[in-house]
């Protein structure tokens, strides 16, 4: 077993784009600006800013362009946005992101209610940012309901393989898998990113887990343990996908970079100052988080002894 | 790492005892006794029903008898009490408990702010209770802060070993290290039940953890890992110490054995039983309950796809 010893893994937050994109009230720009210029100065080595998105599919995101020229970009650290078409990336491109984030779906039925279009139209758009973003801008690909979706159920790992296949095919040399809805298991999340890795060891893989059943984190240990060291999370357990019933909160920041450091990992990120960019998020969202670190405090947290009677 | 594939893993049930101790309402006696009965037809192989503490300390589970007494027991279905002493244990032979429960704390503070007495104090007292009953009521161990105290720190595994190795000369043949106050991480867990099983093969090591920082479920997949079979939980996530600031809910028994079933391990029990007690409870207890699969249903869960715009 991986005993941490000072690996290093790599965290990207995702709170602004998968949790806010479900909230029912609208964060303000100057809010989400603050928060992520929060984020920026707390060793976070990736955060995922918004989505370039159609304003219409996702009205929480409209703000896209303004949150992207309104931040202050910390050096060493990385700031993506997701497209999920050629439309997206255009509008992305000109607010000079330095990744895009291209999200397709692993299955056809998820495919269609997520972004309105087939997976094969999905590719052919994919294509396309290629040409356009190609050489200056990296591209990331998300695959959603990488390990099972709502509508279909399982998800074979060979449409996964199929898919990665063609996106190596394209030049892409990054890749995201996700459990969406949190249906994944720590047994299958260790198979399908041990065969992934043997079968593309050039390969960046990153792991994206939803706590819809409490296994979040039981899942990313699975996945270190098959090597990986890339993570997706969201901070206070925001989250949830618009077009998958039943998807709630991604894998906790807090929660995932507090368990890594208490193994061991070296994630070069400032617990204490996560944990207080996350007690703003009550208050901004309007409901309590499920992240658990933010009223429990890290482990070492220590109490008076209680007096004798 | 281990996939399942079959293995049989043990849950034992803890909420009518581990939840229902701290929960400010008195929980009737009759809905308590018939949580249990309900639980009794799931399948799970142990219950810990009760607490034969001092009805002062804890008055929540000042019914210990009334409960023993009403419950119907299932074939197949081991009924454990727990008792903090020898006072407690003779009350709690006269309901014919298949097992006495006897917990001690690794750390002395918390000893003295749980149990009112020293650790050594402690052990005598677990003498006294094997002399009285011995031959005829299997004991298990509990061993409270066994991961760190929530008013010490750090506790050693040396200082753990050293308790074991004393309840192993006394003739005890369970123990339960538990994580009182979710402190624990995973590569720590798998440490020391590594070592706890190296050092004595003999003995059956049960797994008790909290959700208190996140970490429950990926705890028990690192004990799984090192070849831990037996777990506590609690049904819904109910939980706490009541002598421990900080302490929250166990691991969460349907949320548990969900993933344990779904990575191909035998638990034997009926998850769509289990999720149908676990429903009881928010109004049992007056409160939500900190469980996942409760609303989002286990990871089979389908939906109608939806129509096309």
């Amino acid at each position: 077993m991986q005993q941490g010893a000072g690996r290093r893994v790599s965290v990207q937050e995702v709170a602004t784009r998968d949790g806010f994109q479900i909230e029912p009230g609208f964060v303000p720009t100057a809010a989400k600006i603050a928060l992520i210029d929060k984020l920026s100065t707390t060793g976070l080595g990736r955060i995922e800013v918004t989505s370039f998105s159609s304003p219409r599919a996702i009205p929480a995101l409209a703000d896209a362009a303004a949150v992207m020229d309104g931040i202050r970009r910390a050096r060493g650290t990385l700031y993506a946005v997701l497209v999920p078409n050629i439309r997206g990336c255009e509008r992305a491109l000109a607010h000079r992101p330095d990744e895009l984030n291209f999200v397709m779906s692993a299955s056809e039925t998820h495919s269609q209610a997520n972004l309105r279009m087939s997976r094969a139209d999905s590719l052919a758009q994919l294509s396309g940012i290629i040409a356009s973003a190609g050489g200056a801008t990296p591209i990331n690909v998300s695959i959603s309901t990488a390990f099972g979706c709502p509508f279909e159920g399982e998800v074979k790992p060979g449409v996964i393989f199929a898919l990665v296949g063609e996106l190596v095919a394209l030049g892409v040399g990054r890749v995201s898998l996700c459990d969406t809805t949190g249906v994944a298991n720590p047994a299958q999340v260790n198979r399908l990113f041990r065969q992934a890795r043997r079968n593309w060891p050039g390969l960046r893989f990153t792991a994206h887990f939803h706590n819809t059943r409490g296994m979040a984190l039981a899942n990313v240990l699975a996945a270190l343990q098959a090597g990986i060291v890339d993570f997706d999370a969201s901070l206070g357990g925001l989250g949830g996908c618009p077009f998958a019933p039943g998807a709630t909160g991604n894998a906790c920041t807090e929660d995932l970079v507090h368990m890594l450091q208490t193994m061991g990992y070296a994630t070069g990120i400032d617990l204490a100052a996560l944990l207080d960019a996350a007690r703003d998020l009550p208050s901004l969202v309007g409901h309590a988080v499920p992240g658990q670190l933010i009223s429990a405090g890290p482990s070492t947290r220590r109490y008076p002894a209680p007096s004798q009677p």
